[in-house]
Protein backbone atom coordinates (compact mmCIF):
# COMPACT_ATOMS: atom_id res chain seq x y z
CA UNK A 1 0.00 0.00 0.00
CA UNK A 2 1.44 3.16 -0.54
CA UNK A 3 -0.50 5.78 1.57
CA UNK A 4 0.07 9.96 0.55
CA UNK A 5 0.33 12.05 4.02
CA UNK A 6 -1.74 14.93 2.17
CA UNK A 7 -4.24 13.07 1.63
CA UNK A 8 -5.43 10.37 4.68
CA UNK A 9 -7.25 11.85 7.56
CA UNK A 10 -5.41 12.28 10.21
CA UNK A 11 -6.58 10.31 12.94
CA UNK A 12 -5.80 7.07 10.75
CA UNK A 13 -2.39 8.40 9.83
CA UNK A 14 -2.01 8.89 14.25
CA UNK A 15 -2.74 5.07 14.14
CA UNK A 16 -0.20 4.36 11.73
CA UNK A 17 2.62 5.89 13.03
CA UNK A 18 1.94 5.25 16.85
CA UNK A 19 2.18 1.02 15.63
CA UNK A 20 5.24 1.48 13.69
CA UNK A 21 7.47 3.94 15.26
CA UNK A 22 7.67 1.93 17.98
CA UNK A 23 8.68 1.10 21.00
CA UNK A 24 8.73 4.87 22.03
CA UNK A 25 10.29 5.54 25.38
CA UNK A 26 8.04 7.44 28.07
CA UNK A 27 8.56 11.01 29.84
CA UNK A 28 6.64 11.32 32.40
CA UNK A 29 7.06 14.70 32.71
CA UNK A 30 6.33 16.88 35.83
CA UNK A 31 5.57 21.21 35.63
CA UNK A 32 4.51 24.04 37.93
CA UNK A 33 2.35 27.06 36.66
CA UNK A 34 3.52 30.44 37.03
CA UNK A 35 0.56 30.41 39.92
CA UNK A 36 2.45 26.98 41.69
CA UNK A 37 0.06 24.61 40.49
CA UNK A 38 1.94 21.34 39.62
CA UNK A 39 1.00 18.69 36.75
CA UNK A 40 2.13 15.31 35.56
CA UNK A 41 1.65 13.96 32.15
CA UNK A 42 3.31 11.09 30.13
CA UNK A 43 4.79 11.69 26.24
CA UNK A 44 5.88 9.38 24.00
CA UNK A 45 6.97 11.49 21.55
CA UNK A 46 9.91 11.81 23.43
CA UNK A 47 13.95 11.24 23.00
CA UNK A 48 17.12 12.14 23.67
CA UNK A 49 19.00 14.05 21.20
CA UNK A 50 21.99 15.06 22.37
CA UNK A 51 24.91 14.09 25.01
CA UNK A 52 27.52 16.83 25.18
CA UNK A 53 25.38 19.05 26.08
CA UNK A 54 22.88 16.75 27.65
CA UNK A 55 19.48 17.25 25.39
CA UNK A 56 16.49 15.80 25.16
CA UNK A 57 12.95 16.70 23.74
CA UNK A 58 8.95 15.83 24.01
CA UNK A 59 6.20 16.61 22.08
CA UNK A 60 3.09 17.72 24.19
CA UNK A 61 -0.66 18.60 21.75
CA UNK A 62 -2.62 21.22 21.83
CA UNK A 63 -6.12 20.02 23.93
CA UNK A 64 -9.09 19.23 22.14
CA UNK A 65 -11.36 22.14 21.23
CA UNK A 66 -14.96 22.49 19.04
CA UNK A 67 -14.53 23.19 15.38
CA UNK A 68 -13.19 26.78 14.64
CA UNK A 69 -12.32 27.46 18.36
CA UNK A 70 -8.48 27.54 18.98
CA UNK A 71 -7.18 24.69 20.95
CA UNK A 72 -5.32 25.55 23.85
CA UNK A 73 -1.87 24.39 24.93
CA UNK A 74 -2.04 21.09 27.25
CA UNK A 75 -1.54 21.76 30.63
CA UNK A 76 2.08 20.81 30.10
CA UNK A 77 3.43 22.71 27.47
CA UNK A 78 1.74 25.99 28.94
CA UNK A 79 3.28 25.37 32.00
CA UNK A 80 7.21 25.11 30.23
CA UNK A 81 6.44 27.68 27.61
CA UNK A 82 5.59 29.78 31.13
CA UNK A 83 8.29 28.87 33.69
CA UNK A 84 11.36 27.65 31.33
CA UNK A 85 11.52 24.08 33.64
CA UNK A 86 10.51 20.79 33.81
CA UNK A 87 11.53 17.07 35.51
CA UNK A 88 11.30 14.39 33.32
CA UNK A 89 10.24 11.05 35.03
CA UNK A 90 11.33 7.42 33.86
CA UNK A 91 8.07 5.00 34.02
CA UNK A 92 9.39 1.44 35.22
CA UNK A 93 6.81 -1.11 34.85
CA UNK A 94 5.75 -1.21 38.41
CA UNK A 95 4.39 2.32 37.99
CA UNK A 96 2.47 1.62 34.99
CA UNK A 97 -1.17 2.03 36.27
CA UNK A 98 -0.12 5.36 37.99
CA UNK A 99 1.43 6.77 35.17
CA UNK A 100 -1.90 6.21 33.06
CA UNK A 101 -3.93 7.62 35.74
CA UNK A 102 -1.86 10.86 35.33
CA UNK A 103 -2.82 10.54 31.24
CA UNK A 104 -5.94 12.23 31.53
CA UNK A 105 -7.56 15.55 30.81
CA UNK A 106 -8.26 16.67 34.48
CA UNK A 107 -9.34 20.32 35.39
CA UNK A 108 -6.38 22.80 35.68
CA UNK A 109 -6.66 23.14 39.48
CA UNK A 110 -6.35 19.14 40.01
CA UNK A 111 -2.62 17.76 40.71
CA UNK A 112 -2.09 14.87 39.11
CA UNK A 113 0.12 13.66 41.74
CA UNK A 114 -2.46 14.06 44.30
CA UNK A 115 -5.23 12.32 41.94
CA UNK A 116 -2.47 9.48 41.12
CA UNK A 117 -1.19 8.92 44.73
CA UNK A 118 2.45 10.08 43.80
CA UNK A 119 4.81 11.65 46.10
CA UNK A 120 6.06 15.22 44.95
CA UNK A 121 9.43 15.62 45.85
CA UNK A 122 11.22 19.07 46.08
CA UNK A 123 13.90 18.85 43.01
CA UNK A 124 16.94 20.65 43.25
CA UNK A 125 17.45 23.01 40.00
CA UNK A 126 13.91 23.65 39.08
CA UNK A 127 10.76 24.55 40.58
CA UNK A 128 8.36 21.43 39.50
CA UNK A 129 8.71 18.65 41.87
CA UNK A 130 10.09 14.67 40.56
CA UNK A 131 8.20 11.67 41.29
CA UNK A 132 9.29 10.44 44.21
CA UNK A 133 8.70 6.81 43.59
CA UNK A 134 10.73 7.12 40.04
CA UNK A 135 14.04 5.49 40.14
CA UNK A 136 15.75 7.98 38.03
CA UNK A 137 14.73 11.76 36.93
CA UNK A 138 16.28 14.39 35.01
CA UNK A 139 15.94 17.96 35.65
CA UNK A 140 15.77 19.70 32.78
CA UNK A 141 15.46 23.51 31.62
CA UNK A 142 13.62 24.40 28.26
CA UNK A 143 16.17 25.53 25.34
CA UNK A 144 13.03 25.92 22.16
CA UNK A 145 9.77 24.83 21.54
CA UNK A 146 9.23 24.38 17.74
CA UNK A 147 5.57 24.36 16.76
CA UNK A 148 4.01 21.82 14.66
CA UNK A 149 0.15 23.29 14.93
CA UNK A 150 -1.44 20.93 16.68
CA UNK A 151 1.62 19.78 19.05
CA UNK A 152 4.89 21.45 19.79
CA UNK A 153 8.61 19.83 20.01
CA UNK A 154 9.93 21.11 23.59
CA UNK A 155 14.05 20.91 23.89
CA UNK A 156 15.47 21.00 26.99
CA UNK A 157 19.03 20.99 28.98
CA UNK A 158 19.28 18.21 31.11
CA UNK A 159 20.77 19.92 33.98
CA UNK A 160 20.84 16.97 37.09
CA UNK A 161 19.87 13.45 37.14
CA UNK A 162 18.24 11.40 40.08
CA UNK A 163 19.30 7.81 39.58
CA UNK A 164 17.87 5.44 42.56
CA UNK A 165 21.20 3.65 43.39
CA UNK A 166 19.86 -0.10 42.55
CA UNK A 167 19.88 0.63 39.26
CA UNK A 168 23.11 1.77 38.85
CA UNK A 169 25.52 -0.90 37.59
CA UNK A 170 29.41 -0.65 38.44
CA UNK A 171 30.15 -0.44 34.89
CA UNK A 172 28.27 2.78 34.63
CA UNK A 173 25.24 0.72 32.80
CA UNK A 174 21.69 0.51 34.14
CA UNK A 175 20.46 -2.27 35.47
CA UNK A 176 17.16 -2.89 33.33
CA UNK A 177 15.98 -5.44 35.45
CA UNK A 178 15.79 -3.07 37.88
CA UNK A 179 14.71 0.02 36.01
CA UNK A 180 12.15 -1.56 33.82
CA UNK A 181 11.71 0.75 31.66
CA UNK A 182 7.95 0.61 29.17
CA UNK A 183 7.42 1.17 26.14
CA UNK A 184 4.81 3.17 24.12
CA UNK A 185 3.57 1.02 21.11
CA UNK A 186 0.03 2.17 19.47
CA UNK A 187 -3.87 1.05 20.31
CA UNK A 188 -3.42 0.86 24.19
CA UNK A 189 -0.42 -1.32 24.33
CA UNK A 190 2.78 -0.75 25.94
CA UNK A 191 6.29 -2.79 25.92
CA UNK A 192 8.24 -4.46 28.58
CA UNK A 193 11.86 -4.70 28.04
CA UNK A 194 11.84 -8.42 29.24
CA UNK A 195 12.53 -10.21 25.85
CA UNK A 196 16.08 -8.64 24.73
CA UNK A 197 18.90 -9.72 22.94
CA UNK A 198 22.59 -8.51 22.16
CA UNK A 199 24.17 -7.31 18.80
CA UNK A 200 27.72 -6.30 19.43
CA UNK A 201 29.07 -3.28 16.87
CA UNK A 202 30.58 -3.99 13.94
CA UNK A 203 34.13 -3.77 13.31
CA UNK A 204 34.54 -1.84 10.34
CA UNK B 1 22.89 9.40 43.84
CA UNK B 2 22.68 13.01 42.06
CA UNK B 3 24.68 13.45 38.84
CA UNK B 4 25.58 16.70 37.79
CA UNK B 5 25.69 17.10 33.96
CA UNK B 6 28.23 19.45 34.33
CA UNK B 7 30.42 17.59 36.21
CA UNK B 8 30.42 13.58 34.54
CA UNK B 9 32.42 12.54 31.81
CA UNK B 10 30.25 12.48 28.08
CA UNK B 11 31.27 8.91 28.26
CA UNK B 12 29.62 8.03 30.98
CA UNK B 13 26.45 10.40 30.80
CA UNK B 14 25.95 8.85 27.50
CA UNK B 15 25.55 5.51 28.95
CA UNK B 16 23.89 6.42 31.53
CA UNK B 17 21.03 8.23 29.05
CA UNK B 18 20.94 4.77 26.99
CA UNK B 19 20.56 2.64 29.21
CA UNK B 20 17.38 4.57 30.60
CA UNK B 21 15.84 6.79 27.85
CA UNK B 22 14.58 3.08 26.73
CA UNK B 23 13.23 1.32 24.57
CA UNK B 24 13.93 3.59 21.93
CA UNK B 25 12.53 3.42 18.02
CA UNK B 26 15.05 2.88 15.83
CA UNK B 27 14.85 4.50 11.92
CA UNK B 28 16.87 2.84 9.54
CA UNK B 29 17.56 6.18 7.36
CA UNK B 30 18.53 5.77 3.90
CA UNK B 31 20.28 8.87 1.96
CA UNK B 32 21.72 9.63 -1.52
CA UNK B 33 24.89 12.14 -1.73
CA UNK B 34 25.09 14.51 -3.90
CA UNK B 35 27.22 12.62 -6.57
CA UNK B 36 25.04 9.77 -6.18
CA UNK B 37 26.23 7.54 -3.58
CA UNK B 38 23.42 5.72 -1.16
CA UNK B 39 23.92 5.01 2.24
CA UNK B 40 22.23 3.52 4.93
CA UNK B 41 22.79 3.83 8.59
CA UNK B 42 20.47 3.28 12.08
CA UNK B 43 19.40 6.04 14.82
CA UNK B 44 17.87 5.65 17.50
CA UNK B 45 17.56 9.29 18.96
CA UNK B 46 14.47 9.59 16.77
CA UNK B 47 11.11 9.62 17.35
CA UNK B 48 7.71 11.65 16.10
CA UNK B 49 6.47 14.53 16.99
CA UNK B 50 3.88 15.73 14.65
CA UNK B 51 0.67 14.21 13.15
CA UNK B 52 -0.61 17.02 11.23
CA UNK B 53 1.18 17.97 9.74
CA UNK B 54 3.02 14.42 9.82
CA UNK B 55 6.96 14.99 11.51
CA UNK B 56 9.65 12.96 12.38
CA UNK B 57 12.90 13.90 14.06
CA UNK B 58 16.02 11.67 14.12
CA UNK B 59 19.85 12.56 15.51
CA UNK B 60 22.74 11.44 13.65
CA UNK B 61 26.10 12.34 15.02
CA UNK B 62 29.01 13.44 13.85
CA UNK B 63 32.35 11.03 13.16
CA UNK B 64 35.26 10.46 15.98
CA UNK B 65 37.87 12.67 14.45
CA UNK B 66 41.62 13.33 16.94
CA UNK B 67 41.52 15.90 19.43
CA UNK B 68 41.84 19.36 17.62
CA UNK B 69 40.59 18.56 14.45
CA UNK B 70 37.63 19.46 13.11
CA UNK B 71 34.46 16.38 13.48
CA UNK B 72 32.89 15.52 10.00
CA UNK B 73 29.35 14.82 10.10
CA UNK B 74 28.11 11.47 9.58
CA UNK B 75 27.42 10.49 5.86
CA UNK B 76 23.78 10.60 6.75
CA UNK B 77 23.55 14.17 8.16
CA UNK B 78 26.01 15.12 5.45
CA UNK B 79 23.67 14.04 2.91
CA UNK B 80 20.67 15.09 4.19
CA UNK B 81 21.71 18.94 4.62
CA UNK B 82 23.06 18.45 1.01
CA UNK B 83 20.06 17.04 -0.66
CA UNK B 84 17.51 17.74 1.86
CA UNK B 85 15.86 14.12 1.52
CA UNK B 86 15.70 11.12 3.22
CA UNK B 87 13.94 7.72 3.95
CA UNK B 88 13.08 6.32 7.08
CA UNK B 89 12.43 2.65 7.30
CA UNK B 90 11.82 0.29 9.76
CA UNK B 91 13.65 -2.37 11.30
CA UNK B 92 11.67 -5.58 12.06
CA UNK B 93 13.02 -8.55 14.48
CA UNK B 94 14.42 -10.69 11.47
CA UNK B 95 16.48 -7.37 9.57
CA UNK B 96 17.95 -6.62 13.03
CA UNK B 97 21.36 -8.40 11.94
CA UNK B 98 21.15 -6.98 8.73
CA UNK B 99 20.33 -3.23 10.26
CA UNK B 100 23.11 -3.71 13.01
CA UNK B 101 25.78 -4.45 9.44
CA UNK B 102 24.93 -0.89 8.57
CA UNK B 103 26.04 0.48 11.42
CA UNK B 104 29.64 0.59 10.85
CA UNK B 105 31.45 3.26 9.59
CA UNK B 106 32.17 2.17 5.92
CA UNK B 107 34.23 4.19 4.05
CA UNK B 108 31.95 6.84 1.73
CA UNK B 109 32.19 5.31 -1.44
CA UNK B 110 30.73 2.06 0.12
CA UNK B 111 26.69 1.59 -0.14
CA UNK B 112 25.71 -0.23 3.35
CA UNK B 113 22.89 -1.62 0.75
CA UNK B 114 25.63 -3.73 -1.15
CA UNK B 115 27.63 -4.30 2.29
CA UNK B 116 24.54 -5.72 4.13
CA UNK B 117 22.93 -7.16 0.99
CA UNK B 118 19.77 -5.48 0.87
CA UNK B 119 17.73 -4.58 -2.00
CA UNK B 120 17.93 -0.19 -2.92
CA UNK B 121 14.31 -0.07 -4.40
CA UNK B 122 13.74 3.40 -5.98
CA UNK B 123 11.32 5.42 -3.73
CA UNK B 124 8.56 8.12 -5.43
CA UNK B 125 9.07 11.44 -4.06
CA UNK B 126 12.47 11.12 -3.25
CA UNK B 127 15.70 10.68 -4.41
CA UNK B 128 16.94 8.14 -1.67
CA UNK B 129 16.25 4.27 -2.05
CA UNK B 130 14.65 2.47 0.21
CA UNK B 131 14.71 -0.56 2.02
CA UNK B 132 12.83 -3.10 0.09
CA UNK B 133 13.04 -6.00 2.25
CA UNK B 134 10.96 -3.43 5.16
CA UNK B 135 7.46 -4.01 5.62
CA UNK B 136 6.99 0.08 6.53
CA UNK B 137 9.03 2.71 5.01
CA UNK B 138 8.35 6.72 4.97
CA UNK B 139 9.97 9.29 2.21
CA UNK B 140 10.57 12.63 4.05
CA UNK B 141 11.84 15.48 3.13
CA UNK B 142 13.97 18.02 5.28
CA UNK B 143 12.33 21.03 7.34
CA UNK B 144 15.24 21.98 9.21
CA UNK B 145 18.32 20.67 11.30
CA UNK B 146 18.89 21.83 14.96
CA UNK B 147 23.01 21.62 15.72
CA UNK B 148 23.90 20.62 18.95
CA UNK B 149 27.89 20.14 18.80
CA UNK B 150 28.34 16.74 18.44
CA UNK B 151 24.97 15.81 17.23
CA UNK B 152 21.93 17.57 14.91
CA UNK B 153 18.42 16.96 15.34
CA UNK B 154 17.35 16.21 11.93
CA UNK B 155 13.51 17.16 11.46
CA UNK B 156 11.52 16.19 8.50
CA UNK B 157 7.78 15.97 7.09
CA UNK B 158 6.73 12.69 5.89
CA UNK B 159 5.50 12.77 2.65
CA UNK B 160 4.93 9.42 1.34
CA UNK B 161 4.51 6.21 3.19
CA UNK B 162 4.79 2.47 1.76
CA UNK B 163 3.37 -0.08 3.83
CA UNK B 164 2.95 -4.19 3.55
CA UNK B 165 -0.36 -4.90 2.99
CA UNK B 166 0.49 -7.87 5.80
CA UNK B 167 0.89 -5.67 8.83
CA UNK B 168 -2.17 -3.41 8.02
CA UNK B 169 -5.60 -4.29 10.07
CA UNK B 170 -8.67 -3.82 9.04
CA UNK B 171 -9.54 -1.19 12.20
CA UNK B 172 -6.41 0.89 10.79
CA UNK B 173 -4.04 -0.17 13.49
CA UNK B 174 -0.36 -1.86 12.88
CA UNK B 175 -0.14 -5.70 13.26
CA UNK B 176 2.61 -5.92 15.70
CA UNK B 177 3.12 -9.59 14.82
CA UNK B 178 3.58 -9.12 11.80
CA UNK B 179 5.84 -5.61 12.05
CA UNK B 180 7.85 -6.70 14.74
CA UNK B 181 9.59 -3.32 15.71
CA UNK B 182 12.72 -3.87 17.74
CA UNK B 183 13.70 -1.03 20.42
CA UNK B 184 17.20 0.01 21.25
CA UNK B 185 18.35 -0.35 24.70
CA UNK B 186 21.58 0.56 26.52
CA UNK B 187 25.02 -1.68 25.88
CA UNK B 188 24.59 -3.67 22.79
CA UNK B 189 20.93 -4.30 23.94
CA UNK B 190 17.25 -4.96 22.38
CA UNK B 191 14.18 -5.53 22.86
CA UNK B 192 11.19 -6.98 21.16
CA UNK B 193 7.47 -6.14 21.55
CA UNK B 194 6.54 -9.39 21.98
CA UNK B 195 5.87 -8.94 26.02
CA UNK B 196 3.40 -6.64 26.39
CA UNK B 197 0.48 -5.26 27.97
CA UNK B 198 -2.42 -3.22 27.23
CA UNK B 199 -3.91 -0.01 29.67
CA UNK B 200 -6.80 1.57 28.58
CA UNK B 201 -7.18 5.72 28.89
CA UNK B 202 -8.78 6.91 31.80
CA UNK B 203 -12.26 8.36 31.38
CA UNK B 204 -11.66 11.63 33.14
Amino acid sequence: MIIDCKKIETPHLYKLLIGSVAPRPIAWVSTRSADGQNNLAPFSFFNVFSVAPPVLGFAPGYKKAPPGSVRPPKDTLRNVIETGEFVVNIVSHKLAEKMNQTSGEYPDDVSEFEAAGLTAVPSQVVKPPRVGECLMTMECKLLQTIDFGQSSLVLGEIILIHLDESVYKHDGTINLDVLQPIGRLGEDLYSTVKDRFSMPRPKV
